[in-house]
C-alpha cells in the first residue's frame, strides 16, 4: 500500500461525489461554485472540505461553453521577451489572478498584418475580450475588431462603445526628464529618439523641444540622434553623436533600453557618468535600479497600466461602462545625471 | 459609400462562401483546411485566394472540441516578469508559430500550492499538453498530472510514459565558469549561491567546488555567501562577504541576475571589475552584453530549451516518442574577467 495518498487528478471527480461527501445536495453544490444563492455557512464548509479532499476541479471548459464565455483574455503583445511589456504582464496577471480569467499571450512583433493575424486567431479561440499593447495596427482597424471583441488598447487614444485606450503623456514625460537636466544646469543636453513611426518616441521628443524652449535654450538638430528603443541602437546612436564632435554635458534617451546602450558605449570611450555626462533614461525598467550608476529614468507606472487595463476589460465584457485613470509619470532621481560642473 | 472596403470581421464567414467563392465544393475547402488530403494545385489557389479576400478564419473552437482537442498548451512559468523565463517563452512561442497550437502562459511564483492549482486550471481548461518551466512542486506530483496530460518539464529529470524533462548540467556549467576564472591565475574565488532549495543553485555550487579540488584549491566555506538569484540578493551577498575580510581576487555568481546586483556592490565601494576582481555570471540574460563593462557568463541556451520543449510536447500530444538533446553550456568571455596581476 502507498503510505500517501495521492488526491483524485482533476477532471475524475463529479460534483455528485462532492455532494455525497458534504452531505449536501447537488443543487447546494453547484449553487457554491456559481456563488449564485447565499448557502448556510455549515454547508459551505463541508462543500469546501470535500472539494478539498477529492481535488475536485469544476470543468471549466464545458461550463464556459454554456456561458458563451471561454473565460480566456487575449493579449497581444510586442515582444514577449521585452523587459518593458514583462511588468505590464504581471500587471495583467495580477488583476485577472482570482477572477477565474485566464490570459492566452500572443506576441505582433511589432508587425501589423502579424498583429491582424494574431488577434484573428484569438477571435477564433473565442477570447472574452481583448488587451492590446501597443502595436502599428491602424485605430480603425481595432476599432474593426472592437465590434466583435471588447477592447482595451494600451498606448492609444481611441473611442469606440466597445473599446477603450489608456495613454501616458509622453510629451510631459520628455518634457520632465529635459528639465530635471535642464534644473541642473546643463544646457547642451542630447537626445537619442527612438523610432520616427512610433507614437511614444515621437511624443517623447517633443516633450524635449517643448522644455528647451521653455528655458530658452536653442533647439540644435546635431544633437538629435535616432535610436531604435534598443540597447544595440543606443549604443550606436551614441557613437554617432560623438563622432558629430558636437559638445553635450547632458543625454536624454528615449527609453531605458537606449540608455544601457548609451552608457555602454560612453564606458567604452571613457567617459565617465555622471561626471563627464549625465544620463536620464524612459521607463524605469527593473535593472534600471541595478545598472552601473543605477539609472535616473522617468517612471511609467507600467505594473499599474496592465493592472487597470485587465480590470477595465472585465468591465467591457460585463457591459459596464469604463474609466481609465493612470497615476501620473514621475520623475526617479538616481546616480547617472549630477550637476553641470 | 466607403472608399475603403472593410473586409469582414472575423468568424463571420463560413465555409460555404469560401467554396462558392472559389467555385469548388464545401468539402474541397475542407479538406484543404484540413490538409487531410491531395487538392489540384489550381484549386488550391482559388481556395486560399477566396479565404484572403473574404478574411475567412475557421471556428477553431468548433474544430477543436470535434477533435476533442482546444489546440492550446499550457506553459507553467514561475514568474512571468523574469528575464530568464522570457528567452524560454520567446523559444516556446518561436517553436509554437504555425502550427496552430497557441501558449496558454500562467505563473507559479515558486510555490508548489499555487504550481497545483495552476496546472489544475489549465487543465480544466482542456490544454492539450503542459509544458513546466522549473517550480517547486514533487516530481512524483508532475507525473501524476502526466497520467492525463502530456507534460515536458524543464529544469527536471523525470521518466514516465507520458512526461520527458530537459534539464542542463549545471555542475558542469559551475565547473566551467569556476575553471575559468582559476585559468587566469585566481586562487582565492568566491562564490554566491542561489536559493539552497534550488537544484540549479546546489549543481552549479558542487561544480564550483569540484573544480576548486581539481585544481588542488582548498574550499574556503568563508568565501561562500547565500544569494536568492536576483540582484538584490547578490548585492546583500557581495556586502556580507566584503564585511567578513577574507580576501579573494574574482567571484562566481549563481546568475547573471545576481551578478549585476554584486556588480553594484563593488561600484559602491570603488572596487574596479575586472581591475581588482573578475565576475562572472551565470545565464547571458540578453542584457548581459550591456552591462558596463559587458558580463562574462556561461551561456545557458535558454531559447534553444524552449524550442526543444515546445516541439518535444507536440511529438508527445501527436503519440510519437521523444528525444531531447540540448546544446552543452558555454563559457561566454566578455569584459568582467581577467588575468590575476
Amino acid at each position: 500500500m502507498n503510505a500517501r495518498k495521492k488526491p483524485p487528478a482533476p477532471g475524475t471527480t463529479t460534483v455528485t461525489e462532492v455532494a455525497k461527501m458534504a452531505g449536501v445536495s447537488v443543487s447546494t453544490v453547484s449553487r457554491i461554485l456559481n456563488g449564485s444563492a447565499r448557502v448556510a455557512d455549515d454547508k459551505r464548509e463541508a462543500v469546501e472540505k470535500a472539494i478539498a479532499a477529492l481535488n475536485f476541479k469544476p470543468n471549466l471548459f464545458a461550463q464556459s461553453l454554456k456561458r458563451g464565455s471561454s473565460m480566456t483574455v487575449g493579449v497581444l503583445v510586442q515582444a514577449v521577451e521585452s523587459p518593458f511589456f514583462n511588468e505590464t504582464l504581471r500587471g495583467i496577471e495580477d488583476a485577472l489572478s482570482g477572477t477565474g480569467y485566464a490570459p492566452l499571450i500572443v506576441s505582433g512583433h511589432w508587425n501589423a498584418n502579424e498583429e491582424a493575424e494574431r488577434i484573428r486567431l484569438l477571435s477564433a479561440r473565442r477570447v472574452d475580450g481583448l488587451i492590446l499593447l501597443s502595436g502599428h495596427l491602424d485605430d480603425e482597424e481595432v476599432i474593426a475588431f472592437s465590434e466583435h471583441l471588447p477592447i482595451i488598447a494600451a498606448g492609444r487614444r481611441l473611442e469606440s462603445p466597445r473599446a477603450a485606450s489608456l495613454r501616458l503623456d509622453n510629451v510631459e514625460g520628455g518634457r520632465l526628464a529635459t528639465r530635471h537636466l535642464i534644473s541642473l544646469g546643463h544646457t547642451r543636453i542630447a537626445h537619442i529618439s527612438g523610432p520616427a513611426d512610433h507614437i511614444d518616441a515621437v511624443e517623447r521628443l517633443s516633450g524635449y523641444r517643448l522644455a528647451l524652449e521653455e528655458a530658452g535654450l536653442a533647439f540644435d538638430p546635431g544633437l538629435v540622434v535616432q535610436g531604435d528603443f534598443r540597447e544595440g541602437g543606443g549604443l550606436l546612436a551614441l557613437n554617432q553623436l560623438l563622432d558629430r564632435g558636437h559638445p553635450f554635458s547632458a543625454l536624454f534617451a528615449s527609453n531605458d533600453q537606449a540608455a544601457y546602450g548609451a552608457r555602454l558605449a560612453l564606458y567604452r570611450r571613457g567617459i565617465r557618468v555622471p561626471e563627464d555626462i549625465s544620463l536620464i533614461g524612459f521607463d524605469d525598467l527593473p535593472s534600471s535600479s541595478y545598472t552601473t550608476p543605477p539609472l535616473t529614468t522617468i517612471r511609467q507606472p507600467v505594473y499599474e497600466m496592465g493592472c487597470q487595463a485587465a480590470r477595465a476589460l472585465l468591465s467591457l465584457i460585463a457591459g459596464k461602462s469604463v474609466s481609465l485613470e493612470l497615476p501620473p509619470l514621475e520623475l526617479v532621481i538616481r546616480e547617472t545625471t549630477q550637476r553641470l560642473r
